[in-house]
């Protein structure tokens, strides 16, 4: 087993600074070269996830964060007299990885068969005579969904980051392709145009939407609780609303106001939909890419080491949209993910333990796929290659049909029975000798209502494109300021 | 077909009142004594829902709701001298069902195969010379989009509505039952006592956050588009931002931001996520009363008709909790109608149609159920039959084991180490002759720390019951003020 | 309502013929003209699925076979001498819609709130005093579930002769195009050629094996049971078994060798996941189309009634593939429909209700929609048009990039080593003045190992069509046999 | 377990033995002991999941997997004379661990960024001269989904075992209890007596008939491909069809007869499907156990290791059905698994990426989750403690209430009305003195119909337990035989 992936400890799930290394195209397929690797069975441990977020939710992270619930616990209850503060200060002095090891709490399980009940043993263990005073009045489910809460905390603060990112990198690129000309397709039909950058500013927008959520759910979902077998903090006496208030002060976090035994489940489901709402934008997202860089269209194309990637093992000339179908395909799984924590709210009485397997897997799984897809996004959109003569040419090619509702809206507003112009319309687009303004141009029914020149005007697609350059703008000037909030 | 159900017309869908008539249990079983009912397929047109909802989403609401919109449209763009004014009038005047039928659409429908053309066809024949100016500018979904918009706003005020009733049924009971003391129960084993009270303020304050979550996410669900065929505005010409900001003024709502050819699906997916979670809630309440009302627990049990109403048709004794598992099953459905809005959102381009048939089908019917479980859950809950005597019974029939928390706290905190603690009443608890209050005031280990006095008072379940009363108040006092908000 | 919908009575949902009358590109809008249509609620009333499948679930059909089942048991009673024989002829005599109403029923229902003990009250009232006999020693469950079983055979009926229609459908066009060249892409990208006929001969095969599964699965599903409260046919007295086999013979099914109060819902999950595996069938194929019908690829196109059909109301130039847009829509519901059946699996003890009201929607909603999307691609697939010229055009338009793979195999086989033959022709690919073929013509390394002769012949992709062609035939000659069966 | 498994070099993937050691219990909490285990990420690799089958998936075994999938290449091509007999064997010889290693493969990799470019280049090099013979011809999907094969027909093999094992363990059960007389309950309620042996010999029945589906389905599934880029197996040449049954035939399994690119993947989907199907059983006979373990039923128990294992941390008397809790959470994630290769089937054209990366990870996290679910309920239903003398107890309890249907049975065919004689049981099971025997043999009605004794014997459940006793033989009587084969 790699050793050089151990980063945790304490300050270690609190990374701050995003390293995304020398980025996905180098990654993919990127492990670490060692053959103990032979023996790992999740490719979240070796292909797919940015090395931090894994840390982030690494065993040692994990048994770190328990400790320092623990620690928060019995100062809390020091401050108000139930816990002596001398015990309480040498149990936050041991409540860490260099004093409780994964290994024994290991060990420990093998014999209680209870995970929280192991580590609080080997806490206490290192506590010494102070080790009586931990986990004091508290039940499992304290510990371990306060400890959650962190986690989930510090999720929120990574995907936040990336959406932000990902929100830079499109509005960089709208701004940039602002007025550059591009033929709009409905249907996956040419429909008229509009520039590129305006479809880049509406998905900037729809991400800077998802940011919003986030900022929104953060709240229902930091909340840990600190009281008792069924909620009731009873089991902390008189004090209950006190300790459970220092404990979460000390986190940074606030208290559940009603639990069962657990947390209400509804807050981690909110969290896994809005993940399954992301993946739902990444495959939009890369989607786009994947159809825009089809060899016929050709209009993109995401990045691509020209020098040594391999695009296919037998066609040598390929240039797969490789990153963009990762992304859509572990989209789909995160949208998966989603399922199990719906189902998981459905406790029986003051909690069953019915989520709890399933949400080992889960959260972990899912955001670091999350952070995984997002951070790809950023990678393709931020060097995406842009063909705008390509664009043109292809606006060109309709010959003006493009234009065509340009032409119906000015008929219908000259006079002509819209049921009419568009028929007359729908008759000249779908064929005929000479492009369509040619073919407009000698029209007679048109004729009688516009003047060739007018005709001209009409199927110029800079109207069009000027109209998204402006909308553009504005979408653009909205997001700025938000983003810097 | 019984035709009272037609109650459309365009004040029909902003009904206000809600008539939630007689009741669910007289209602579940009680279609329309016709025999027309026998073509009917799909169960949401007799057996679920309530007639209200269906009316909201019938194809003639369906429609009056679509005609407004381009009367809006006509009426903005006259505003703006885009149209004339009595033509604006004229439109607006027969843009209702007295004047476009669901029939002539239909017809029109039949040789175009394309509903809002058919629509502005029948609408513009119904205008006379106006006619021409019908739709001025607009594409399809510019006004199909819209009316969604009008439709979920109303859709979000009833489900609201049936929030609100849900948290008020719910608190009323929990502050009745505020210190009637249950056994908590975890993992399907009896803990430690709670009030009854307590869990239903549990699920008080669990139904509140969906509240609030429903008034986040409105305001980005309410809002349609006049934005032409790829969302730039373009064919509106210089006015393009003016005729949609008139629009939506008039019908209240407001315009995406940035919208291709249609407004961003990830608005749709947040709003089927979020009755999906409701759903979620609905389930745990159902499954509650029927673990609750099993034979052997027999502490609640969900409102039944005595004098008719039959359990089994060979069981007569059954008394089953019909209404719980009625819910839990439609449950899994709104749950279910979550998934194709999370696929819908993968747009191609500027939009493709893989959306709209199945956003058809499932909205409405992810509206109607989610509506009728939260009615049928109003109905179970406050006509709840609590048996506190049996509550009360079942906490003395554990012969003070429900209490070992509590000893075991005290032992600690006496200065017993907690593991050596947990073995002593793990081992008591297993058995032997006589109560845990028998056993444990002779128990040695016991006796050295703890006087026979405190035992009893330890293992007095009042002391819990108080805390979880306390607590109770608590988050009651918390709903009250934001219920009226 | 329209009133011929109404086709049930017993040989209603026996229907045989499959008039799919005028084709769904009529259908898509084509509902009945009359304004009572304007009270439906569910869009499969009147805008999707065919008439016959819409009868085999009206509520009508399904009272005329629970009704049958009640028939069936007094005939097998009778039989054994637990029920007089003229009772039991009387009770077949009025088992029917015309003794027994749907609006009867109802009414009962509404004091009875039990639809089967509401349904066997009104079969009894018809049967005057045979009456007493009706229902005897039977569960609802034992009818409603032998019922469904009825329901479900049919639907497979129904099921396997739309897949042999796509079967058949799709043969015919992959054995037309056998040889008819087309790129192959993989990524989106050009790949090597294929042929047309290949394509769309692997979807037949594809659609062939969902008929294997059908069959497969029929004798799990089409199981009834009658066998009483909870299974064991104790109510039935010492003739269980024989009347359950009874009940089973004269209605064509089997019986559950070992229900709990109801029939395994294994065996309904199993069914509804194999209708999800048909719909992501159809998603592909509906995606096949619309890629190659987009406006830069147009080889092939959708049918489309040029002379009325409307592509947008905008623009009027547009050709949408509208039918294959739809069967991807409802198809993702399709897939939906699949989860609660699996969730309903978990019954608690003998049975549980929570999958009665879903199953209820769920099942017709889901067997309609299957048929609809399976009938849309047979009219798609007969209809399409496939543009030869334009196939052909693109395989030139690579200037032998696609044959690439060709000449790296041959490169390998006159001794270069693969890693540098693939870095050469990557190279190459890469551009370049002129096409591939003269490159690769006066390149030293390829100079070095083929002859300018060989280059040409190795660049002609005939050989690559004829390979795919020949596999064409394989295909096909496999399927034919087996759908004669 | 069958130790044919065992086919590559690794010792470390080729454990044989299936040492599910000690059991679940002990290994719920039991990863190795070190600290490098801190590091981990995901629960599988030392939470969930056996051993061996982990080593199955790692990354070791597959890719050994792949180079066995290029040797019987090399080797098929060399019996057609198109490589060389002596670079065949060459080939042979070094595709093994012992020659290529992980970390070769992964610095290959970090370059080409080709996962399947990058092994055979680290092949080749292994191979010295006769390298440029390795691949010859194949695209990389011939040799994955060839490799993908042989894999899912082990992971068939495996849990084929499992079932089987699982359908042992029930039915050892349900023929122990064939007579233990236990109350039936629907709805949560009392019904008529069952066996709880009936009980059990129903679960067996439904795990027989995943059995079968797996069967059927495996000759489907274990299909790989040899077919060159697009499946025509153009690139092979005149031998395509000959090099593809040549390899097939070498590793046991068949070729697609259809393919594109890749095998169709409507295969995986339909495993997929059948594993969530799984988890639906899975899930309800936990949930059986988790409701017949209440504390208020306490039928039955899961094996606890009453000397050690630790129920709660602050309640020591609980013994919760933790294992039961813990199926019924990773059964929610096996049926979420199912969605990924549902979407995966909407392929691109000849094929596109987007269901590999998701299908790297659902495929080995559904098989090895639904290996440990079954192994868990092997357990839980081998060692589970059942209390008939509490069964019988709560059958008394009701006083013969249970037995209510058999009297009216028994009242209808001495002819009184059905309606009336179950109007009559209604108001009489709803209370009053003494027992339903007691009411009854005094209540008018009833006397009119039945004698005093007659009233006695009809309440008596034996008879209702001698009927499940029978029908259990006649499941088991199926059963055995079946599993012989």
């Amino acid at each position: 087993m790699n050793s050089s992936r151990v980063h945790f400890g304490f300050p270690a799930f609190g990374l701050g600074g995003r390293p995304r290394a020398n980025g996905y195209i180098a990654a993919l397929g990127s492990p670490a070269v060692t053959d103990d690797a032979a023996s790992l069975f999740c490719p979240l441990e070796f292909r797919y996830g940015r090395e931090s977020v894994r840390a982030l939710f690494s065993r040692g992270s994990r048994l770190a964060r328990v400790l320092s619930v623990e620690a928060a616990l019995a100062a809390a209850e020091s401050e108000l007299g139930m816990v002596p503060r001398d015990a309480a200060e040498t149990i936050a002095s041991v409540a860490n990885l260099d004093h409780v090891s994964v290994g024994r709490v290991d060990e420990l399980e093998r014999s209680l068969r209870h995970d929280v009940m192991a580590m609080s043993r080997a806490l206490a263990e290192a506590a010494g005579p102070a080790g009586r005073w931990v986990h004091f009045g508290a039940t499992s489910a304290d510990i371990t969904d306060t400890a959650l809460a962190l986690e989930l905390k510090e999720a929120v603060g990574i995907l936040r980051d990336d959406l932000t990112d990902l929100i830079r990198a499109l509005a960089s690129l709208a701004r940039r392709h602002r007025a550059t000309a591009e033929i709009g397709r409905t249907h996956g039909q040419h429909g008229v145009p509009i520039s590129f950058g305006y479809k880049i500013a509406v998905a900037a927008a729809e991400v800077l939407r998802h940011r919003r959520r986030m900022d929104e759910l953060l709240p229902r979902l930091a909340v840990g609780k600190m009281a008792g077998a069924v909620g009731t903090g009873a089991g902390f006496g008189p004090h209950a609303a006190a300790v459970e208030a220092g404990v979460m002060r000390r986190l940074g976090i606030s208290a559940d106001e009603a639990p069962t035994q657990i947390v209400g489940r509804d807050r981690i489901a909110e969290f896994t939909n809005l993940l399954a709402l992301i993946a739902g934008t990444a495959e939009r997202l890369a989607t786009e890419v994947r159809n825009l860089q089809r060899t016929e269209i050709a209009e993109v194309a995401e990045p691509f080491d020209e020098a040594h990637q391999v695009g296919s093992s037998t066609m040598a000339q390929k240039r797969n949209p490789m990153l963009s179908e990762n992304v859509t395909s572990l989209a789909r799984l995160v949208r998966a993910f989603a399922l199990p924590p719906l189902e998981n709210m459905v406790q029986w009485h003051e909690r069953d333990l019915a989520n709890s397997a399933n949400e080992r897997i889960v959260l972990p799984h899912a955001i670091l796929l999350t952070d995984d897809l997002l951070g790809k996004l950023v990678e393709v959109y931020r060097g995406l290659t842009v063909d705008s003569a390509r664009m043109a040419a292809e606006i060109d090619r309709s010959g003006g049909a493009a234009m065509a509702e340009s032409l119906l809206l000015a008929l219908t507003s000259r006079g002509l029975a819209r049921a009419e112009a568009h028929e007359r319309l729908r008759t000249l687009t779908r064929g005929g000798a000479g492009s369509l303004a040619e073919r407009a141009r000698t029209d007679p029914t048109i004729q009688a209502h516009l003047s060739p020149e007018e005709v001209v005007a009409l199927l110029d697609p800079a109207t069009y494109v000027r109209a998204a350059a402006e909308k553009t703008d504005r979408i653009l000037a909205a997001i700025d300021p938000e983003l810097r909030r």
